[in-house]
C-alpha cells in the first residue's frame, strides 16, 4: 500500500502534466512533457504557467473537487494559459503576485461554474474560463496602478534584453531568420504563439511532436489554418494577425477539437473544419472588433463559443449522421477510430440489447472473466465488482467488519428492464474472510430480460431487497443492496448474464463490456 | 404515388411561401405571395431575401432537421431579414458572395442553436438568429477590405440610379409625395421598411392585404405603433427613427405578438400591448445607445428580447387568469378567438378528463369516427391509427411484410392513469392482406380508468405486453406494441373508449378530439 | 375574521416594511421602521423609494404572484434602490413620472425572470433587477430631451438649495464635519450611500441600528468593507470611489450574504469573506471599466454576481464541508447559528430517516403534539392538518359542505418509501360538524416503511386510494385524497408515526419536525 503522500503526489504531477496535455486534447504524457519543456524556454513566462496550474490543481483538491478532473488536467489547463499570459502582459513586482494569485482563483471559479453549466448540455467549456478571466484582468488593470503593463517599447527593450541573458536563448531563435514558405512560416508562428513566444523552433517542435503523436491531429490543425488563411486573402485581411492575441490558435483548437476530438474522425468532420472555417472567421472578426473599443483581444473565445455552439446542435439531432461522437473519449484519434471501426464490424449488424452497470459511480473489476478464483468453466464469464479507493485497498480503517468496506450496503441496480425472477433471501452477512460455501451464491436475484436473456446478481445483503418476485423493474431500479453473504470472503457483487433462469446458472458470453453504460 | 422529387419540390416550395408568412404571423398563402412580390419591387434586395430563405430550408433538409418546421417557415423567416439586410448594406461583388453564403450559415446554426435552448422554456425566438448574424456582420464587415459597404452618399446616388431603371420604378414610388396626415404616413413608411424600402406604395400594400388577412392583427399592429409614437412625443424623441434600421417595426411585430399571436386576444391582450410599449420603447432605447458606440443597430432585438421575457413570466403563472395561450396555433387571431369561445361553451363548465394519444409521435386516422369500414352503429365512436410518410403511405419497400408497416412495433401508450383490467394476448399476427375474424380484435388491452371510463386498443403484437393485468398504470407508461392480430388486413390501432370492460363494448362518443394532448 | 380589505392591508403594510428589512437580509420590522425613515430625511429620495416599493407589490398583488414573496418583500426590495435613485438622477417634471413608472414595471419583470430562472439553481436574484433596471434607463435617458439628468453642478447648487429648505437638513448634517478616522469616515459614507446621501449621520444611525440587529452581520459588512479597503491600498486605487454609485456597498452586501446570510455563519464563512474580497475588488473593477465607457456605472452588479456564482459552485459540492447552507431561513445569523449548533447536538450523531409532510403545498397544523382535543395520552405524538386561507379560515362561502373546505380532496402522499400495509376503506364522508365516532379513524392507511416505522393517514376519502394493499410507493407518491370519515367534523388529515403497523397504534415521539422536508 502506497502512502499517502505519495498518492497526492502522484495525483498532482499527473494533474500538471495533463493540464498540459489538454491543450492539445491529449493525455499523451511524453507530449506534455515536450510542451512543458518548450513553455520553460522563456522561463518566467513557463514558471508562471506552472504555477497557475499547481495552485488551481491544489484548491480543487483542498475544496474537494473531483479528483478524476485533477488527474486529467480538466481543471488546470486554463491555468497554463491565465499564468503564462498574466507573467507575459505584466512587469513582476509584488501588486502582480496579488493580482497573478487572486486571477488564479477566479479562473478557477469560472472553471467550475461554466463546467457545472455546460456540462448540462453535455458540451465542453473549452477555454472559456481562462478568456473570461482574462477579460476581467484587461479590463481592471488600468485602475490598478501598482500594476506595470508591458508596452510593446518594453518588449523590444527591457523584456529582450532579459530574455536574452539566458544561455539558450540564441538556439531557441536561431531559426527566425530562416527563409521557409509564408504559409509555413505563419503556421509556426502561430504554434508558437500558443506559449506567447515567436521562435520559429518552438513551433517546429511543437509541430514535429504533433506529428509524432497523432497524424490525424496534425492534419486537422493544419486544415483549420490553412482556410483561415485562405479566407484571410479571399476577404482581404492582413496575414499577420494571425500570430497575436492567440488569433491564428483559434483554428488549430477548431480544426483539432471538431475534426477529430469531440466528433470521430471521418469524411464529413473533415468537411466540417473546411466549411465552418470561414464561418469561425466570421465570427472571430466580429467579436474582436466588438471588444476591440474596449481595448480587449478576444483570444480563442470565438473557437471556444462556436465549438460549443456546434457540437450543441448536433447533439440536437435524433439520428447520428455523418458526424458521430465518441462513445469513450481516447484522447487520440487514431485509436477512437480504430476502436469505432472494430466496434461496427463486431457489432455494426446487429441490435445487441442494452444493459447498464448494476450500481452507481464507479466500482472496480476485482475478478474478471475466466477469473482464476470461482470464475471457472461453463461459469467463466462473470464479473465481480468492489469498489477501490485511490490507494487500490477496498476497505478503510481496520478493514475488520464489513461495515469497513465501501461497496458494502451499496444500491444493486437492475442492468436493465425485466420481471424479477427469483429472489433468494437465505443467508445472513459472514464474518471477514469466512465465506459461506453451503450457500455458495448468498442472497441472489435474477432478472428476466424478456428476451432470452437473465442477470444473476449474487452476495446480497440479507432483508436489503426493495423489490418482489414477479415486479417489472426499469433499469436502473435500486433492487437491493451489496453484502457479504455465500461465498464471499468480503462484501462485493458477482454479476452474470445468462439463458437460463436458475440460480448458478452457466454463464452466457454476452459482449456486455461494450454495451454497459456507466449508471447516471 | 407522387415522386420523391415532386414531394420535396412541394415541401420546399411551401417552406419558402411561408417564410415569408411567418414575418406576420401568419400561414396565409396568398399573403405570402404579396410579401414575396413586394419584396422584389427592388428585384435585388428580393432575390437576396429569396437566395437565403432557400439555401436556409436546402440546409435544414439536407442535414435531417424537422420537415415540419421547414414547412412552416420557422426556419427559413430570419434568412428572409438576414438576405435582404445583406443586399441592402453592401455593394454586390465577389467577396460578398461568400460573405452572404457564410452569414446565412452562421443564420442557420444560431437558428437551430436559439430553438433548442428557448424551446425548453417553451418561448419563441423571434428575430434573434436575424439580429445576433448581423451583429456579426457589422462588426466585422470593416475588417474585410473586400466588402464594401453602401455610404449613406452611395444610396442617394449610385442605388438609386441603379433603382430607377426598373420599368416599374416610378410606379412604386408614385405615392412617396402625397399628403397624408403625418401619423399615417409613418405607419406606412415603418410598414415599408420591413423591405427595407421608403416606398409608401409598398407601406400601403402591406396595411391593406394584412386588412384583408386579419382586422385583428391589423389592430394590434397598428395599437402598438400607436403607442409608441405617443410615448416619443411625450419623450421629445424624433419620430423620424421609427422609419429606420427596423425600429418602428419592433412595435408593430410586438404588437402582434402579444395582442394576437401567442396570447389568445381579448380585452386585456389589448391592454398589455398598450400598457407595456412605452417600456418597450424605454428598453429599445437603451439597448440602441447602448450598441451605438459600436456602430451597430438593435433592430427587432427589443421586440425579441421583451416578447420573450413576457411570455416566460406569463407562462409562470399558476393561474391562466386575463392572458390566455392557445392550445393550438392556427396562425389566424380571428380563428384563435373563435376556437377558444366555441370551446369554452362547450367545455368550459365542465371538468372533463384529459387524455393522451396512446402512441408517441405523429400518426395519422386511418379510419375515423363512424367510419365505413368497421366503425358502425354502436360501435362508430373509434379510431383507427397508422404511421404515415410524405407521401402518404403507410409501408416502405415491397410491403409485403408486417415489418415494412412503420407503425409495426412501435410502443402504445396508456392514454391516462389506471388500471389494467384486461389483457388478451390471444392471436399471432397475421400476414398482410389478411383478416383473422374469428379474434376480431386481435390482441388487446383495456384500462379501467376508475371514473367510469375505459379505453381499449386492440390489434396489438403478441407476446409485447409490458404490464400486467391489475397493474396500475400512469399516463403515458408503454403498455405493449402496435401489432397486425385479428381483424387487422395491415398493422394499425384501434382504440376506443367506453363505459364497460369487455372487450368490444360500444363505444362511447368522449370528446376526446378536444382533451388529447400529443404525448412529449 | 378579519376583513379582507384589513388583511390586504396588512399584506401591503408587511411588504412595505419587509422591503426595507430585506436590504440588509433582514425580517425585523424595528430595523426596517429606522431604515424607512432614514430614507426619508431626504423626504424627495424617501418617497421615491416608498413609492416604488407599493407600486411593485400592488403589481404583484394584481397579476397573481405569490402573496408570500410580497409579504417579505422579496419583489419589493429592488424597487426600494429603483425608487431611490431615479429621483436621485433626474429633475422631477411630467415626462419623469412616465419614466419612472415604467422604469417601476420594467423592474417587475426583470424581478420575476430573474428569480424564475435563478430559483431553477437555487441561487437568489440580489440586485440584478435593479442594477439591469437602472442600465436600461442610465442607457436611454439620454434620448429623451423631455427627461433632465441632474448635473454634478446642479447637485451642489439646486438640489442643494432645495435640501437645505427643510427644518432638520442642519441636524442630518450636523456630523459631515466632525473629525473621525479615515477608514471609519469612508466606512460610514459607504453606508449612508445606500440610500444615496453623504450625511456622516445616516451612516451612524444605520451602522448603530445594525449593531443592536446583529453583531455577527455587524461584523461580517465591517470584515468585507475593511478587505475592499485594504485591497485598494495594495493596488493602488483611489478610496474616494467607494463611496460613490454603491462601489462600496457591494463588499458590505458582500460580506452579510457570504458571511451571515446564505451560508451559516462559521470560522469558514468568515474566512471565505476575507479571502474572496480581492477577487470580488477584481471582478468590480473590471466590470466598471468595462462599461466605463458608455456613461454607466455598474452599481452592485458585481456583488450580485460573484454571490450567484459562488453560491451555485458550493451548491455543486458532493459534501457540504466548511460551508454549510441553512435549511431554514431564519433572517437572522444568530438564532441561524443557535439553530444550528443545537440540531448538531441533538441530532449531529445519528442518521435520521426523512419523510416529507404528506400533502402538496402549505397546510396548516390545526391540532399539534399532545392536543387537548383527541391527541391524547399514548396517542399524543400526532398531528393534524387542514388547509387555511389568509384570515385563518379553513373554508369557503356558507362553510356548509365538505366541498367548501379547502382541504377536501386534495391529493395525500407517501411521507417516505415503504410498502402499502393496511388500507381501510370503509366510512362515508360526514356531514359537516357531525362525528363517526364508530369508525373513529375513517378510512386510513398504513405505510411500512421497512425500517421499524409505520405511518398512519386518517380521515380519508372513501375510495379515492390509488394504490393496493401490497404495493411499494416512493416518498410523494399520491395515495389517497382528503376526506372526512370517521371522528372528523370537518375534512383535515390525521398524521402519525408508530411502531406498530395496526390502526390506532399508539403514537411514537419521532423528531419529524426536524425531518420534514416541504413537498416540491
Amino acid at each position: 500500500m502506497k502512502s499517502q503522500i505519495q498518492s497526492i503526489g502522484e495525483l498532482h504531477l499527473n494533474g500538471t502534466i495533463n493540464s498540459y496535455a489538454q491543450i492539445f486534447f491529449s493525455q499523451d504524457r511524453w507530449y506534455a512533457v515536450i510542451l512543458l519543456t518548450v513553455s520553460m524556454l522563456d522561463y518566467r513566462l513557463g514558471l508562471g504557467g506552472l504555477t497557475a496550474v499547481v495552485l488551481t490543481n491544489l484548491m480543487a483538491h483542498l475544496l474537494g473537487f473531483s479528483k478524476e478532473k485533477i488527474r486529467t488536467g480538466l481543471y488546470g489547463f486554463n491555468a497554463v494559459f491565465i499564468g503564462i499570459s498574466m507573467v507575459y502582459k505584466f512587469h513582476v513586482n509584488p501588486a502582480l503576485f496579488v493580482l497573478f494569485f487572486f486571477s488564479v482563483i477566479l479562473g478557477f471559479m469560472l472553471t467550475i461554474w461554466f463546467e457545472t453549466l455546460l456540462s448540462k448540455y453535455k458540451v465542453p467549456i473549452l477555454t472559456l474560463p481562462f478568456v473570461f478571466t482574462l477579460f476581467v484582468v484587461d479590463l481592471s488593470f488600468k485602475t490598478f496602478t501598482h500594476i506595470q503593463p508591458i508596452l510593446p517599447f518594453d518588449r523590444f527593450t527591457i523584456v529582450l534584453a532579459e530574455q536574452m541573458k539566458v544561455p539558450w536563448y540564441n538556439a531557441v531563435h536561431f531559426f527566425d531568420n530562416t527563409e521557409i514558405p509564408q504559409m509555413l512560416y505563419f503556421y509556426l508562428k502561430t504554434m508558437a504563439s500558443i506559449f506567447f513566444t515567436d521562435s520559429i523552433l518552438v513551433g517546429v517542435i511543437v509541430v514535429i511532436a504533433l506529428l509524432f503523436h497523432s497524424r490525424i491531429k496534425s492534419t486537422v490543425a493544419f486544415l483549420g489554418f490553412f482556410f483561415a488563411f485562405v479566407t484571410s486573402k479571399m476577404m482581404g485581411v492582413d496575414i499577420q494577425q494571425l500570430t497575436q492575441n492567440l488569433a491564428g490558435v483559434n483554428y488549430i483548437f477548431w480544426g483539432m477539437a471538431i475534426g477529430s476530438f469531440f466528433i470521430i474522425p471521418n469524411a464529413y468532420s473533415y468537411l466540417l473544419v473546411v466549411g465552418l472555417t470561414p464561418v469561425l472567421f466570421l465570427f472571430y472578426t466580429g467579436i474582436e472588433n466588438l471588444i476591440l473599443n474596449m481595448g480587449l483581444s478576444s483570444y480563442t473565445l470565438s473557437f471556444s463559443l462556436l465549438s460549443i455552439l456546434l457540437l450543441f446542435i448536433l447533439r440536437q439531432r435524433s439520428l447520428n449522421r455523418f458526424f458521430v461522437f465518441p462513445y469513450i473519449q481516447y484522447y487520440n484519434p487514431e485509436k477512437t477510430v480504430y476502436k469505432n471501426v472494430n466496434y461496427m464490424q463486431r457489432f455494426g449488424q446487429e441490435t445487441l440489447f442494452k444493459m447498464q452497470l448494476p450500481f452507481l459511480d464507479k466500482w472496480t473489476v476485482s475478478q474478471g472473466y475466466d477469473g482464476a478464483i470461482t470464475h471457472l468453466g461453463a461459469w467463466g464469464k462473470a464479473l465481480d465488482f468492489v469498489i477501490m479507493d485511490e490507494e487500490g485497498s477496498t476497505c478503510f480503517g481496520r478493514c475488520a467488519q464489513k461495515e469497513d468496506f465501501y461497496c458494502y450496503n451499496k444500491p444493486v441496480l437492475a442492468p436493465a428492464d425485466g420481471y424479477v425472477y427469483t429472489i433468494s433471501n437465505i443467508a445472513g452477512d459472514n464474518e471477514i474472510n469466512q465465506v459461506d460455501t453451503r450457500k455458495n451464491w448468498g442472497n441472489t436475484i435474477i432478472i428476466n430480460h424478456l428476451n432470452g436473456l437473465y442477470t444473476q446478481i449474487s452476495h446480497l445483503k440479507k432483508d436489503s431487497f426493495k423489490v418482489r418476485t414477479g415486479d417489472f423493474v426499469t433499469k436502473g431500479t435500486v433492487v437491493a443492496a451489496c453484502g457479504n453473504s455465500g461465498r464471499s470472503p468480503e462484501p462485493h457483487l458477482h454479476f452474470q448474464v445468462q439463458l437460463t433462469p436458475e440460480i448458478g446458472a452457466a454463464t452466457h458470453p454476452y459482449p456486455i463490456g461494450y454495451f454497459f453504460e456507466k449508471a447516471k
